[in-house]
């Protein structure tokens, strides 16, 4: 597995644009991913039972076509969310003007929107934006690159990222990009990200590696423990690649998923990496527990917790609300049993907590050295069985006050 | 039912003292609360799995006595959490200490402790402040006041309350004492609360109209989303009212429960109000939904979203924000029938929101307006069904972020 500088359209057979269409107030706001030869496609959903017109059309879409896309329409500066059906219509026609241009059916057409909720969306604006953007696509790295900085909203820095398998036959490559600092705390998947692939693998398939990734990735992220009403997670593969065609079941396949996997963390870190406000990240390996889902109760918790991600803010080492997090996380833990390591980038451990007690106070002085770093590991043990899991976060600080006192206004 | 000016040694038959024992760095930090003729128990704690030391005391006391005790002793200061066996030793000796002094057995007396987590207690500052508050001890106004200053840790104000209900025969009086501002996420009980009464009541009853009063009151505030491992609730009734005596499913007990219901929610609010850097409270009430868990989960999601507590302290009109975090609630939601007024204090409403979309966008000023007061109430109308729910929360501010992240150092 090989990292390469790209991004969606680095795999074989993907176009992309972007344009200001005037719905920010600022920059580009409308992307456009499109696989000329059509692509296997697989998608990913918010929880939140309230859910944006984009992703109630994308649901509809992807069933109605049976996992093909031809294109993928993203704006940000607008979520379309609670507009009722006159949101659920703008996105349709997003659809149709995107698919009308580009001679296809208005099904092979995934939309997705990202901004502000509850505010109405220009159907002039949105639409006149994807009539310029269509004759724009390219298959260049600039195109891709524009079209990550397009899908922005309180993001600092565009989030892409890109892989390459080896087969015998030739080579695999994956490509993607990422938005979301804020109202991150996913269920199933996250604010918005896509992936495309030259993979020869079927819709079914690419479903199956795309939920295994994101539960590893982008579900295992949080910044603010609020779940979007417009997560969306796409997965395209265009099948150009030389390698032989992937299914579930066969060898091949859990090489791609592990592939697949590696790119949705990286996306998903370089997501709390730029969280609204944040200074660190820290990664938290919980192991030691009963079962998996234990272990994800339990990172989850302590990378989400107020608490804990005060306390790192302010290097404060406050172990026990890192105990208390596991402890309220709803996983078995016995307290009399729990260990503590923080480690540094670099492998650096120093063992903090043992059977639940910190081992000396001077420890303490160490713990805040290693919190002054911009990333570092927080590795907690429950010594009850051999299941663990990994999640990332992001510390909380006075600009994600900052930035969220003020986001409409 | 009428509100007194009072606290835990208004009811008839206790008495209270407070002592600086040295554990806080400055203040009074050691409390007692007694009832010298013993009084019917009932105890509500933690759900957190990391239970501190005190906790696991004061849970085996009260089984071991069926539900009497003669006191409470309260150190601030110190969580007494995360500290092994000898943290257990610890709480132990506060209690046998106490008992000895009385002259009582150790396991009349319960124990609760709040502070720092992880932290040795010392015994010594710890017994000679139980040797120094026994003397003490004092049915006046002004001993019960001072035992709810002791208690404080970050909190900027003591917090106390009192009310009399009236029967055919005399009265019943009811008076409390909390803290708490911070990892306030209730499971069942939060903090510290003590509540006092006179009422002739069995310990089952009490403690049945104590849970009953917990799920309106503390269970329904969020500070942090942060449940401590310290969280005690106990009531104690001396049974020296002149009122008939109270037990469960007997038409008084309806009457009883209400009363401490209404207490626990003052105590609640007054928590909340104080919240760590809280500059304003809001009410959420939630009508309209399909069943009473739907109602609660709804309710507190809202009050204890990140994103909603930012906007309120920016004075940001993000509805948005409100019905995502019904949204991710886990209650069952019909975004097209969700409803959404502003109410203040006294009682001016603002509709916001109709089936799912706001009404003009020219509320948002109005809610502006509404949102610049200490206080208002956010309701919320789902339009499934008959049942409603109340929680309380605060606002997110930059003192939140100050507070926590300089808290130990």
């Amino acid at each position: 597995m090989e990292w390469l500088d790209g991004g969606v359209t680095t795999p074989k057979g993907f176009r992309a644009s972007a344009i200001r269409s005037g719905l920010k107030k600022e920059g580009l706001d409308l992307a456009l991913i499109e696989c000329p030869g059509e692509a296997a496609c697989a998608g990913l959903f918010t929880l939140n039972a309230v859910k944006a017109a984009p992703v109630l059309v994308s649901m509809d879409n992807i069933r109605a076509s049976g996992g093909v896309a031809r294109a993928v329409v993203v704006n940000s500066g607008n979520a379309n969310a609670c507009n009722g059906p006159k949101g659920l219509q703008i996105a349709r026609k997003m659809a149709q003007r995107c698919a009308r241009l580009l001679d296809t059916s208005p099904e092979k057409v995934l939309v997705a929107s990202t901004g502000v909720i509850g505010r109405p969306l220009s159907l002039e604006k949105v639409l006149s934006g994807v009539e310029s953007a269509v004759p724009q696509l390219s298959s260049s790295r600039s195109a891709g690159k524009k079209a990550s900085e397009a899908i922005m909203t309180t993001d600092s820095v565009p989030k892409e990222a890109a892989l390459r398998i080896r087969c015998e036959d030739g080579c695999i490559t994956l490509g993607g990009m990422a938005k979301g600092v804020g109202m991150i705390h996913p269920e199933l998947a996250t604010m918005l990200a896509f992936i495309t692939t030259d993979a020869r693998i079927d819709a079914e398939s690419l479903s199956k590696a795309l939920r295994e990734a994101a539960d590893q990735s982008f579900n295992m992220i949080t910044i603010d423990r609020d779940t979007s009403t417009n997560d969306t997670l796409f997965a395209l593969s265009s099948g150009l690649s030389a390698c032989p065609s992937i299914h579930s079941g066969q060898k091949n396949f859990s090489r791609f998923r592990e592939g697949i996997t590696q790119l949705c963390i990286n996306l998903a870190k370089q997501m709390v990496r730029d969280g609204e406000g944040a200074s660190k990240i820290f990664e938290v390996e919980v192991t030691g527990a009963e079962n998996s889902r234990d272990a994800r109760l339990c990172a989850r918790s302590i990378a989400g917790s107020n608490l804990v991600k005060s306390a790192i803010f302010g290097l404060d080492p406050n172990w026990g609300r890192i105990i208390a997090a596991a402890g309220y996380s709803g996983a078995k833990i016995d307290q009399e049993l729990v260990g503590l390591i923080l480690e540094t980038p670099d492998g650096k451990a120093m063992e903090w907590v043992a059977n639940g007690r910190q081992i000396s106070e001077r420890r303490n002085t160490l713990a805040e050295k290693i919190m002054e770093g911009s990333s570092f590991k927080i590795k907690v043990d429950l010594g009850l069985g051999c299941f663990k899991a990994t999640s990332w976060g992001c510390d909380l600080s006075y600009d994600y006050v900052r930035i969220n006192s003020e986001y409409t206004s």
